[in-house]
This record gives C-alpha cells, sequence and structure tokens, in this order.
C-alpha cells in the first residue's frame, strides 16, 4: 500500500478512488445511545470530545471504516464520555501531518500506520511493515509479547505520543504487472509504482520506482507511463478495477507481510486520562486489531474469486530466484535503518530477534498446516 | 487439546500439571483500582458481580491466565462496575458442567472452548476447532465477517447462551511420538491419547485412541502404556516435560489448527446489560483474541528453540500421504457432523463454503508469503 509521496495527489487522488469503491461500514457516530448506568456522563464524569485524524480518505474500505468503528467503540464502550469526530485525510490536516497533529494537540487522536512517519524516524517502520519481515500474527506477538510495544513507547515518548496496534491488512499482493517477471533482469528499467521500503528493494534491482497517489494509478497502467504498480490486497484491488489496466497479478506481498495500523494519542492526554479510559483505548485497538484482520481475510477471499472466475484474472507466483534476491536486497535495506542510530538499532535488534523465532514456528506451525491442508483442499 | 472425558482426573491432573508449570500473569483482581470519573459505580451506576466459571486448572498458563487477564479488563474497562471473580476448573463447578451453569445462572459468565459441548450440539465443535480447518485468523474471519457470529448465536439462543470468540491458541502441534510414523499403517494399533475429532479420525486409521487428562499423560507416555499423545504446543508441552518421556515431536497440529477460546454469557444477562457495558464485554473478548494469539506465538518460538537446542527434540513432519489420508478421513468426519440435524447442516455449509475460499486466499497470501519467506530466512 503506501501513498505518501504526493500530499494533494493523495488526497485527491484516493478521494475519487474512494467514491467509486463500495463504501462499506458507516460513520454513525450518532449511531450510540448509552442508556441506563451507561449514561455516566450525565453522572457528574468529565466528557472528552476528541478529534481523530486519519490517513484515509473518507470510509476507505477497511482502513477508514475501521477508523469509525473504532470512534464508534471508544463511544459505545465509555457510555458517552469519549466522543469521537472522525476527520479523513485533508479534512482537518493534510494526511501526513496527522503525527504533528496528534503530537500538538491540533488533534487529540490519529489513525493511520507508522510507516509513513520515517521522516520522523526510520525506526518506525518497524511497526507497520518490513520486506520479508513479519505475517500480522507474528507483529501482534512481537508487539504484545515480544518487547516490541515498550520500544514503540521509548521511541515516540520524545514525540509527546503514545500508539498502539489498531487493525492489520495481513499479507498484501505482489502487484499487477503489465509483463511478466521471469528472473530479476526483468526488473532492469521496470517502471513500477512501490513507495516505501518495498520500493527501495527494486530500485537495487534495477527498476524505476515511482510513486504515484492511489488515484491515479490506474490511469497510468492503463497508458503505459507504468508497466506495473503494488496497492493492497483482492479486496481493495477489485474495487480500483486494475484488472481491467493489467494482465497480470502477482504473489506474494513480500514488501507488506502484514500491515499494522496505528492508534496515535497524545501522550499528555493519555496519561492524564482517567484508568478505565486508558483500558478502553488499549483495548479498543486491541480488539481492532482482530476486527479489521477479519475483514480483510473474509474479503479478500470473495473479492479474489471474484477476480479470477468473473475477470479472468492470471495470477502469478514470483520465481523462487526472484524472491531470493529480493530477500537478500530487503535485508540490506532494512539493516541500513539500524545504522542510522542507536535507537533505530535497538528496534532492528529485537524485530530481527523475534523475526528469527518466529520464522521457525511458523514453518511447523501456521505455514506446517497450512501446507498439509493444501494437500487435500 | 482437550481433556474432557475424565472430569475428576481432568481436575486432578491438569491442578497438578498447572502447579508444576510456570505460572504466568496474575489472577490480580485486587490490581483494579478505578479513579476519577472512572469509579462511576460510586456515582449511582449498577455493580455487577459476576462469578466466571472456566474449563481452565488455576493460572494454567495461556488459558487460564488468559481468563484472568479479561476478568481484569472487563473490571477496569468498566471502572469497577463489572467486577469478576474468576473459578478455575472444580472450584465451583466441574469444567465441563461450565455450559450449564452459566445457562442456569449458578455463573453469569464461562471461559472455555465450544467442543467441550459436543454432548450438547455435536455442531458446537465448529466454533472451536475443526481437523484440517480454518486457522486462527481465518476463524476470526469467518466468525466476525464470515456469519460465523450469528449462527453461533442461533445455535446458543436455546440454552439461553450467548458467546464471543475470546482467544485464540494458533496452530497446535501434531503430538509426541515414541514411535516414527511412516505411512497410515503406523496408526494400526498404536495407542494414542487424542481426543475431539481428531480422535475420531485416528480411530478409522486404526489406532487405539484413549483420553486421559493432561496430569496423567506424561506417566501413561513414560511407561509405555501409551505410545502417542498430542497436548498444545511448544509453549504448553515444555512446560509438561513432555520430551523426557517421548522421543519424537511430530508436526503440523491437522487436528487443531487454530482453536478459539469461547465466553459464555447468560444470555438473560447479557441482554439486560446497558449499552455501554455490553460493548465492553464484546470488545472486551475480541482484544482477548489478539492478545492470547500474540501470546501463544511469542512463546511458541521461544519454547520451541529451548527444546530443539537444549532439549534435543527431534522434530518429525507426517509424510504426505498420511497427512493426505486424515484429510480424507476429516471430511468424512466432519461431513457426519451436518448430517445430525439441520441446524447443524446449516452451520457446516457455512464453514465450507467459507473454508473453501480462505483456502485459496491463504495459499497466494500468509502462506505464499510464509513460503516466500522461508526461501531466504
Amino acid at each position: 500500500m503506501h501513498s505518501k509521496y504526493n500530499r494533494a495527489g493523495f488526497l485527491k487522488g484516493l478521494g475519487k478512488a474512494a467514491a467509486g469503491a463500495a463504501v462499506l461500514g458507516s460513520a454513525g457516530l450518532a449511531g450510540c445511545k448509552p442508556k441506563g448506568e451507561g449514561a455516566t456522563a450525565a453522572n457528574g464524569g468529565k466528557t472528552y470530545k476528541w478529534k481523530m485524524v486519519t490517513t484515509w480518505p473518507k470510509n476507505f474500505p477497511g482502513l477508514g471504516t475501521g477508523a469509525n468503528r473504532l470512534a464508534e467503540v471508544l463511544e459505545s464502550m465509555s457510555g458517552g464520555r469519549i466522543q469521537v469526530k472522525v476527520f479523513a485525510a485533508g479534512e482537518l490536516v493534510p494526511p501526513f501531518e496527522v503525527f504533528d497533529a496528534v503530537a500538538g494537540g491540533t488533534a487529540d487522536i490519529g489513525h493511520g500506520a507508522a510507516y509513513y512517519w520515517k521522516g520522523k524516524s526510520e525506526a518506525a517502520q518497524f511497526f507497520a511493515a518490513v520486506p520479508f519481515g513479519l505475517n500480522a500474527q507474528e507483529m501482534s506477538g512481537w508487539i504484545n509479547y515480544g518487547g516490541g510495544q515498550q520500544l514503540w513507547d521509548e521511541l515516540y515518548a520524545g514525540f509527546n505520543l503514545k500508539a498502539f496496534a489498531c487493525g492489520n491488512t495481513g499479507v498484501q499482493m505482489g502487484g499487477w504487472f503489465n509483463r511478466e517477471i521471469k528472473s530479476i533482469k526483468d526488473y532492469n528499467g521496470l517502471k513500477i509504482r512501490m513507495p516505501g521500503l518495498g520500493g527501495e528493494v527494486l530500485r537495487k534491482a534495477g527498476a524505476t520506482v515511482v510513486s504515484l497517489p492511489g488515484g491515479e494509478i490506474f490511469q497510468a497502467l492503463q497508458s503505459g507511463a507504468i508497466d506495473a504498480t503494488e496497492w493492497v490486497g483482492p479486496y481493495n484491488d477489485l474495487a480500483f478495477g486494475f484488472y481491467k489496466a493489467a494482465k497480470y497479478y502477482y504473489w506474494p506481498g513480500w514488501h507488506e507481510p502484514g500491515t499494522a495500523m496505528e492508534l496515535l494519542i497524545n501522550r499528555k492526554l493519555y496519561e492524564e486520562l482517567p484508568q478505565d479510559l486508558q483500558a478502553i483505548v488499549e483495548t479498543a485497538c486491541r480488539a481492532a486489531y482482530t476486527e479489521m484482520l477479519a475483514e480483510f481475510t473474509a474479503r479478500n477471499n470473495a473479492a479474489l474469486v471474484e477476480l479470477v472466475k468473473k475477470h479472468k484474472v492470471q495470477l502469478k507466483r514470483f520465481p523462487d530466484a526472484v524472491l531470493k534476491t529480493m530477500g537478500e536486497y530487503s535485508q540490506e535495506v532494512v539493516a541500513g535503518i539500524a545504522a542510522k542510530d542507536a535507537m533505530s538499532k535497538k528496534i532492528y535488534d529485537s524485530f530481527l530477534k523475534f523475526r528469527g523465532q518466529a520464522v521457525e514456528w511458523n514453518q511447523i506451525g501456521e505455514e506446517g498446516f497450512s501446507l498439509a491442508r493444501s494437500l487435500t483442499a
């Protein structure tokens, strides 16, 4: 995914795209009607009116709607003591000013993904997605039980922010291509839209990496201005209609193996919250992690079937040799972050240690089961 | 896992075992100190004092401690308006009376797994674990976005119960064996502890399937009374010390590919709760799903390393041909449930439809990524 290089374009482009996509869920802030004992705000409790800024176009499927749902859950669990107004990207601040807006108090909370803040710290990217890194289940393992949360707290404390993992897309797709990828040489001169660390990896392979906002991708692909693009996965990609502009849909999405979403909260605000509201914020995020991942998992299934059966999309797997080379380049790119400063090194070391153990367990756990199931499915 | 055939033994055996295992987390019910606006109970709100009965030995790692954490989260998010006293298996009612205790009002809520209630309805097992069924991420997809929750509600309404998915172990291990499994014939006459649907599958393969409570397994395995056993995964199995009694540790755990835990709540109680407390119960469970899975994922990693490096455990994969046959037998056993009644058929159809799509997506999504990562890891 990522859509971070052209602020105005991101807004405009994605805004258009979202309008064309299925709008799911609802902003539904008026839908919260606490009753009975729940209406504690009326009993003398302080009411918090929060502005939530997001990096997502309004009601963007899965991500924007996930932020909307989070707002609803905060309101309903607090019996209305927390009231949240959700701002889509650009409504209050541009998407890539969400971090500063929450840190500075222009907004109270923010919903996005930590790789958008690499300008603040390259190491922030470890809390969103790392090429050949951790899948959704493992990211949650590292953050909740592998020391990740403590490192995230340490990194963000200097910015007056507190963050929680608050959603995950699961493994994304490798992207849409108008040329077949048979060897690493096929990346030489390939014009591809791929932001972030994945883009840096492709540059090593000789690709011409461009950054386009979501809404401009389709036309660029159709006109031949680019040969390939990544976006998210079947659920979001179907809505964008990429199958009309590219022949091949490649997997797996090695560059974003389980992208974690992030809730940002102004640290001073968070620390001054009563203990029950602190628990409500933390737990709502943990629940959102389950819920968003469930939505992507369920809807990717159905969208993939539609792409292949109805739209006759050709699914292609990157050849082993290509994946191996990308894996090596990824290690170099990621190691480059560790070289930036001591804090980045500390996060990198923790992430890599967890990853090593996670790969070993995954091979006999989730991966082992998946392969066994595929034998008879 | 499963430990359901000998009530007294389960209590005694697992109680003992848990005492020997690392006791993690804390009951910590006194640790909740709402302050400020959080203390709404003092502001005229009704306080709910709930008894939570569980199917777990006291503080049993991952599962019992997960139930304890859930109690703490319910208390802290409600600012003390919900107070929960957790009862380990047998403290208030025997573990397999949890369902009836919550339905009848002896207890208010219960924590366990739905496959324990197959005596009430065979179809309940779909909401816990199905051999060659769904992994943790997919189970959550089916329950939250695939119609599973609605079916669960429909099934349990007749019992005056409401249930939420409230934790997951992830893929379990195939078990500990003192004989190598080279072909399906090696199951002929094999004495193995394997409860539930997995046990029914092994019976088809000619195994002598026994059911022993957790605490009796070690001795049975060491004495040769049984040749093999399944339990959970590296984290729990290390604590039980099985590596001292069996040579081979087989994978993958085809019989429990992502066992969902369950919170039961008395339906009448739930329906009468104010809306904010309903939201708190539902969200706490969804968060517990993330948290328990994160704990198992992180701790299985570390335990596996210890089993292999320190205790020199021999990891073995079931041969493809064995897995294929188990897959076929599993389909027959699971289809047998659908034949029981119309409601079971409805749940089976929904589960199978979701599974079909999930397998297709998983092969290019999570599985596809895992295999790509393994190329360079």
